[in-house]
C-alpha cells in the first residue's frame, strides 16, 4: 500500500522487549503527540540483579514540544509504573480515571513529583482535547476497577484502544463494559482497533468475577473453624472488596498485610472504591485477641514473589504471622508464566507446615478470550487491526482472529517496539524505526547496567571468579609479591587447596616465561597469557571456566 | 503405633530435595539391602552454575556389605541418571528390563564402567532373588517403553512399587499394564503400596497415547505442503515410533537430530523397540535432495532446553537447520513447571521467523490421574500407603486419596528424603534419619560446590564485584601502590568513572585512618574496614551491594 498524501497518524509503540510487560505508545499527528500508558516491566531471568525495566523515551524527549499529554487506561504497573521516571524526562500532563489517578499520585508522591506534574481526573464518557486529538474514556471491565478503553479521534479517523479488558456481564462491582459505545463508534467508522491480545489463545469467554465470589462463599462455608490467609493481587480492588464482604458476612475480622496491599486499600477506600464495614478491619497486632476462626488475613505474594508476605509466611520469616496446622491458605491468582516454580515451592512449604492450600477456582482472568475479542471486532468493525499487549505468539494469533473477522491480512500489522506505523484512510505502513530498547534500572542506577555488565554477571553466576594478584618492581620487572590466588564462587577452597596451589604454579610459570621473554613489560600481554594458561588448566582439570581477573601492581 | 517385634523392613528414600526429581530408595531387611532406582535431578534456579544433582549415598557406602543389587523401574534420567556416579562408590549388580538396560549401558559405557558392573536383563513376570528379597517385574504403561512396577516380596509381606505409570487401555505399542497381576497380588495381601503421585491433583484418567496419534495424523493431513519439525522427549520411544510411522504413511523422509535423540533411537532400534521402515530415515546432509514437503525432522528441545536442537533452530544458531516461513513446528510435550518461559520464548522466536507452531493436543502425560490411582488401590488393597514421586503438595494430596480409598490416616506416611520408615504387619513408623542431601555436580567436580560457593555466586550474579588492591611496605605499612579498584558486573565503568574515583578516595581515607591508628598492621581489620566503608558508600550512592574483595600485598 502506498502513501497517497502526507497526512498520516503515526503509531509508535515504545515498550521494549516486543511489548512484553511494558506498555507505552506514542500517537502522533503533525505537531501533536499523545502518549498512551507508561508502564514498566520486570526483568527477564537473564537480567541478573536488575530491579525493573523502563522504556527508552528518546523519541519523546527529542519531540518534547509536540507532546501534549499522557493518557492512561488503568492502574496496573505495566501501564503506569514508569510514569515517575518518564515525567522526570518529559513533563507532560496526565489524564486518567479517579482510582487510576489515585494510584499514580502515590507513585508521584514517592518520587517527590506531586507539585511538578499536572493531572486531570477524567470520567467515563468524558472527552479531552490534546493538540489535534480528542480522547474519550470508555468503561471496560478488567481485574482493576476504573479501567478504560480510549477512543482517539484523529484528523484521519477514530482509533480505538481497548486497554486491558474483558467483558463481564455480571461484574461484582461497577457496570458492564460500555458495549453500546463501542457499537456507536463502529457505526461512525473506526479507522484502527488496538486490542488486548493476552488471552487470544483461549477459546470462549473469560468467566465473570462473580464465579470467584461463589468459590469464596464455599471456602468460608467449608472452613468455619479455621484461620484463613488469602493472597491476591493488591491492585484487584474488587477481589479484595469481595473478600472483605465475605469475611463480614461470616463475622470474621480482616487483617491486611503487605506494603502494596495496604497502600492500594488506603487509596481505594479514600476514593470510595472500597467499602469496609465498621469493625471489620483490625490491626495485625490485635489479631491475638481473636480466636483463629474469626480471622482472615489478606496479603500480597500470590505470585510467589520473594519478599512478599506469603513467601515470608511460608518460609517462617514473617515476624507477625506464622502458619500452623489447620490454617487454610487461599491463592487467589494463577501463576503468571515464569512464576510457576516459586508458587509451587510456597505451596509445598505451607503444606509441610500443616496448612491446607486452596488454589482451584479462586481466580478468573482480567483479559478477553476469543469470543470477547470477536465481539469487540463485530461492534467496532475497524478498517485496520493492530494487536497489542502480548508476546509475539499472542499478537500473531490475534492477527489470525482479526482476519477471521473479515479484516484483510494487509490491514493487520504486528508491530515491534520502535516501529513507526503510518495510518490514514489509504495508508497502513511501517515506515521507520525509533529507539525503543528497554532501559535497565538497578538500585538507583538508571541505564548504567548494559550488556557487558550483564554478561559479566552471568559469567560470575555460573562459574565464579579467580583473582590473580602479582606485584612487580618497576623497570626491573622482578616479582616482588605473589602471585596470589583469591577465588569466590568457584570451589570451596578449604577442600580444594591443592587445586589452588596448582593454579599458583601455572601462573608462576606463565609469569616467568613472559618476564624472561619480554624486556619491556607489556601488562596486557602478561594478563592475556595468565588468562589463557590458567583458563586452559582449569578447563582440563575441572571442566569449568571461572572468570579470571589478573591484577598487576607496580612498585 | 509401637513396634511389636524387632523384625521390620526399612524403607529409606535417599533422593535429596524432598524427592523432587531424584528417585532412589533403599529397602532393607536384616542383612539385605536392595536399591530401587538411582536417578539424578536437575538444579533448581538458585543452584547457579550447577549441572546436575546426584544423591548422597553415604548410608549405602556404610552398609556396602548388605547391598545386594539395584533394581530399576524404567529408563528416565530421574530414575537412572546417577547410576555411573553411584556405581563408582558401591559396586552393585543392576536388574532392569531390556530397553531400560540398553539405556543404562550407554551411560556406563560413557563412564568406562561396562566391565565393572554386573547386569541382568529381566522380563515382565520374571522374578529375581536378592538376599532375603524376591522381586518381580510387572508390566506398566508410561511415556517410555519397557517400564515396570515392582512387587518386592519381603519376609514381612509384599511391597508394591508402581514406578512411574499410567493405565493405557489402547497403547500404541506394547501391552496394557498388567492389572490382573496387581489384583492377584492384592488378593494375596499387599503390605505397602508405593505409588506415583505426579498427577494426583488431576481428576479423571490420563488420555491414551492413541490420542496423540490421531493429532499427528491431522497435522500431517493439514500440512502436506510444508516442511515439518517435531520436537519431543528423546526417551519417548513410542512417540518417536508413531511420528516415524506417520511420516512413512505420508511418504516423508525422517531426519533425526539431537545427541540424546540419536542415541536413544540407536539403542531402541538395536533392541527391537523401534521399527524404522526401509528408506525412511535419511542423513541430515541429504535433506537438501528432497523438497520441503517430503521432510520431517524429529528433534530434542521441546522443553526449551538451552543447548538442544529446537532452541538452536529458534535462535538461528543451528548449523544445518534454519527455520523459514511456512515451516510447521510441533511441540510434542507440555512444559514441565519452571520451563514455561523458555518454551514460550522459543515459540515466539519461531513464529517471528514465519513458522507455524502447533502445541495443542500433541502430548499426553505418562502419569496416572486420580481414577487410575484409585484403580491401583482397589486392585492391591494395601495395608499401608507410601506416596512417592512428587513434590510435597502431590504427596499430601495422594495421602488424602489413599485415605478416601479406605486406608486409615495412620497407615499413610509422607516421607522426606533420609527418613527411615520401619514397616511390618504391626509397625509403621519413621524411626530415624540417614544423610540424604543432594550432592552438586559442577563440571568434573562432584560435591566441591556447597552453600558458601552458591551464596557467593548469587551475590556476584545480582550485584557484581569490586576488587580493591593495595600494596603495603613490610614493617613500615607505607602504601606503595594503589588502592586500585577493579570492578566486574557492577557498572559500565567508562560511564561511571567518577563513581570509581570516589570509591578509590573512600578506600584511601579508610586506609589512612587504619594505618595511622594501628601500629601493628592487622590485615583482617583493614580489610573489614574497607568492606564496611566502601559498602556503606556504595549503598548510599547506588542502592547496590556489590561483593567487595580487598586484597593486600606486602612487599
Amino acid at each position: 500500500m502506498n502513501k497517497k498524501n502526507n497526512k498520516t497518524v503515526k503509531i509508535i509503540p515504545l515498550g521494549g522487549l516486543e511489548q512484553i510487560g511494558m506498555n507505552i505508545t506514542a500517537i502522533e499527528y503533525e505537531d501533536s503527540i499523545i502518549v498512551v500508558d507508561c508502564g514498566l516491566s520486570f526483568p527477564d531471568d537473564d537480567m541478573l540483579g536488575i530491579d525493573l525495566v523502563i522504556p527508552d523515551v528518546t523519541y519523546l524527549v527529542e519531540n518534547k514540544d509536540k507532546v501534549k499529554g499522557l493518557v492512561i487506561t488503568h492502574g496496573h504497573e505495566d501501564h503506569i509504573g514508569s510514569i515517575p521516571y518518564v515525567e522526570k524526562q518529559i513533563n507532560m500532563p496526565i489524564y486518567a480515571t479517579k482510582l487510576t489517578m489515585g494510584i499514580i499520585e502515590s507513585k508521584l508522591d514517592e518520587h517527590g513529583l506531586m507539585n511538578n506534574v499536572k493531572r486531570k481526573v477524567v470520567s467515563y464518557g468524558q472527552t479531552i482535547n490534546l493538540g489535534c486529538f480528542r480522547i474519550e474514556f470508555i468503561r471496560t471491565n478488567h481485574s482493576i476497577a476504573d479501567s478504560a478503553a480510549l477512543a482517539i479521534f484523529t484528523p484521519e479517523g477514530i482509533i480505538v484502544h481497548t486497554g486491558d479488558f474483558k467483558v463481564d456481564y455480571t461484574p461484582v462491582f461497577g457496570g458492564i463494559i460500555d458495549l453500546q459505545r463501542f457499537g456507536e463508534l463502529g457505526k461512525k467508522g473506526v479507522l484502527a482497533l488496538m486490542a488486548d491480545s493476552t488471552n487470544v489463545e483461549r477459546p470462549g469467554f473469560t468467566p465473570s468475577e462473580m464465579m470467584v465470589g461463589r468459590t469464596f462463599n464455599e471456602i468460608f462455608d467449608d472452613n468455619v473453624h479455621h484461620r484463613m490467609i488469602i493472597a491476591t493481587f493488591a491492585s484487584n480492588v474488587d477481589r479484595v472488596q469481595m473478600i472483605i464482604n465475605t469475611a463480614a458476612k461470616y463475622k470474621r475480622k480482616v487483617i491486611v498485610d503487605g506494603r502494596s496491599m495496604i497502600n492500594i486499600i488506603r487509596i481505594a477506600s479514600e476514593l470510595g472504591y472500597i467499602n469496609i464495614p465498621d469493625n471489620t478491619l483490625i490491626e495485625i497486632d490485635d489479631a491475638k485477641n481473636y480466636p483463629d476462626e474469626q480471622l482472615v488475613y489478606i496479603t500480597t505474594g500470590s505470585q510467589g514473589e520473594n519478599m512478599a508476605v506469603l513467601s515470608r509466611i511460608a518460609s517462617n520469616t514473617h515476624n507477625k504471622i506464622s502458619v500452623k496446622p489447620g490454617d487454610v491458605v487461599v491463592l487467589s491468582s494463577n501463576p503468571i508464566p515464569g512464576n510457576e516454580k516459586s508458587v509451587y515451592n510456597i505451596i509445598n512449604d505451607l503444606e509441610m507446615k500443616g496448612a491446607h492450600v486452596i488454589n482451584h477456582n479462586t481466580h478468573v482472568s482480567g483479559h478477553a478470550c476469543q469470543e470477547e475479542l470477536k465481539l469487540i471486532y463485530a461492534l467496532t468493525k475497524p478498517k485496520y487491526a493492530i494487536p497489542v499487549h502480548g508476546e509475539y505468539r499472542h499478537l500473531k494469533r490475534h492477527a489470525l482472529l482479526a482476519n477471521e473477522m473479515g479484516i484483510p491480512m494487509e490491514n493487520v500489522k504486528i508491530m515491534k517496539s520502535g516501529d513507526v506505523l503510518e495510518v490514514s484512510n489509504d495508508t497502513f505502513d511501517i515506515t521507520g524505526r525509533v529507539p525503543a530498547q528497554g532501559v535497565l534500572v538497578d538500585g538507583l542506577g538508571v541505564g548504567d547496567v548494559g550488556n557487558i555488565v550483564l554478561r559479566d554477571r552471568q559469567h560470575l553466576s555460573e562459574n565464579g571468579l579467580i583473582v590473580v594478584v602479582v606485584t612487580l618492581e618497576k623497570y626491573s620487572n622482578q616479582i616482588l609479591a605473589g602471585p596470589d590466588i583469591v577465588s569466590r564462587g568457584f570451589v570451596y577452597v578449604r577442600e580444594s587447596e591443592s587445586l589452588i596451589d596448582d593454579c599458583r604454579m601455572v601462573v608462576q610459570e606463565t609469569l616467568d616465561d613472559c618476564l624472561s621473554r619480554y624486556n619491556n613489560c607489556d601488562w596486557s600481554k602478561i594478563k592475556g597469557a595468565i588468562k589463557d594458561s590458567l583458563g586452559e588448566f582449569l578447563w582440563k582439570r575441572t571442566k569449568r571456566s571461572p572468570m579470571i581477573l589478573p591484577i598487576i601492581s607496580e612498585v
